[in-house]
């Protein structure tokens, strides 16, 4: 591997990406067996310098960039430089994390859980919501900060077309990290939650920053996918889902522009109408 | 509150239901802005005995009942006659269990964490998984424990014309119980674990067992939601989504029928064919 910097040398990472979809034989309403695929789903424990740390359900498209992202958005590390390497073995369900110099107050740090919204009981470490008032979003009249609504339907074409495990086999959750309309990064996971600290782990790794980027997810915009984005500094989130209250309110107080029901040439701003430079259709 | 039995007297329950949607204003593809309706999403932070066990985001509708399957799903609490009350106060979105006798092993039982799939990370705590040996599902043969094509069809029906904030804010996920095709329970949340977890704090209340059972469901059917049916005894899931391949080989391990897809009149029957009597629409 080649280090650009070797002072501040990258986590060595496997490349244990597994099987996506299975095969299944089923029955249908008119009788007939016949087959199908649906999506892979693994159990992957994490161990932190051989310490127990949590069990994660994946898909297992990218699980070394899952767990570096886990651990960034948990707080539980604070530079990705502090990673020695991650190593991801399927025979054995487990992602081993050395860290260079270990985990100061480890325990403290695990010790407290808040139980998201998710479709789920999501599982945050530590007092996300006290760090809120020291997040800084860009400006909503810095141009990179801010979509047209030209550039947001390029986007959404560019889900359309990207090929996925949705369109295969349906039950899982894609994210995507966009530059305007252009695509940088897609995963998906069975959980929601796991796609986006996937992108998180990528961010990390490649030292890619968040504020003129955009987040695209097909789940819903609720508290923590409005934390998880403003924390990696992407002041724009687009889905093709629908919002909570609890979204919406961090949306409006951190300045977020959230984008819902996005899919074709429909969508709904829901806040961060300052970051948006409405070209309306004409109606029907 | 009359008691059937006063030596096993039941949880003194508060009815804190919070309003359900919240009103925003919007803007859409043609440019206007439009008032809509969507969910409410309230952090509820749960304390066992003056201890701060876990902070639920929760829709709000039945908050007592959520806490009361929380303690239950997550094998904290034995027996629902060992808490003694659960008050939910939605001034400090606090809900304060007391028992009678405290909990045995308290940090034992909270010490490990499983992620679990849900669109999010939940948090299952204790070794489920280590469970499932002990289970037993009634047999495939017992009527009570089946299903036919009609009665699906009955369920589905049901679920169709049901009320719901779904219908009217989205973005939650609903879950109902049925016996036959019977509705018995239905509650949303903005996780479909909390929604199930409600579901199963209603049956404990009420010492309504699960063999003769239907869960609904329109969340997918993911390894945990499988593992939740099989804790509560209830054979037969009905998803209006799909599955995952870990859902399925646990469902087929412990002797589930799995239903996907489910709406109207098309289902996929994923699991446990030996539990449904296929009655099966002519070919169009």
């Amino acid at each position: 591997m080649a280090l650009a910097h070797p002072d501040r040398p990258t986590p060595r990472l496997t490349a244990a990406a597994a099987p996506l979809t299975h095969e299944l034989e089923v029955l249908d309403e008119f009788g007939a067996t016949r087959r199908i695929a649906v999506p892979a789903e693994r159990a992957l424990t994490v161990f932190v310098d051989k310490r127990e740390l949590v069990t994660l359900m994946t898909l297992g498209a990218a699980p070394e960039l899952l767990v570096l992202g886990y651990l960034r958005n948990q707080r539980l590390v604070d530079s990705v430089h502090d990673i020695e390497s991650i190593t991801v073995d399927w025979d054995v369900n487990a992602a081993a994390v050395n860290t260079r110099a270990g985990i100061e107050r480890f325990d403290e740090k695990t010790a407290k859980r808040v139980v998201t919204t998710g479709c789920g009981q999501g599982t945050v470490f530590g007092d996300l919501m006290g760090e809120l008032d020291s997040i800084r979003l860009p400006a909503a009249d810095e141009p990179s900060a801010r979509i047209s609504q030209s550039a947001l339907y390029g986007l959404l074409n560019a889900m359309r077309v990207q090929e996925s495990t949705y369109k295969s086999a349906g039950s899982v959750h894609g994210c995507a990290l966009f530059k305007q309309d252009e695509l940088l990064m897609f995963v998906e996971d069975v959980g929601r939650h796991n796609a986006i600290d996937t992108i998180a782990g990528w961010m990390w790794l490649n030292d890619v920053t968040g504020a003129d980027k955009i987040f695209y997810t097909t789940g819903r915009l609720t508290s923590e996918m409005v934390i998880k984005s403003a924390q990696m500094g992407v002041p724009i989130i687009v889905s093709r889902s629908g919002i909570t209250q609890m979204g919406h309110q961090l949306a409006v107080q951190l300045g977020l522009a959230l984008f819902g029901r996005a899919m074709n040439k429909h969508f709904i701003c829901y806040s961060g109408f300052a970051r948006f430079d409405s070209q309306p259709e004409p109606p029907r």
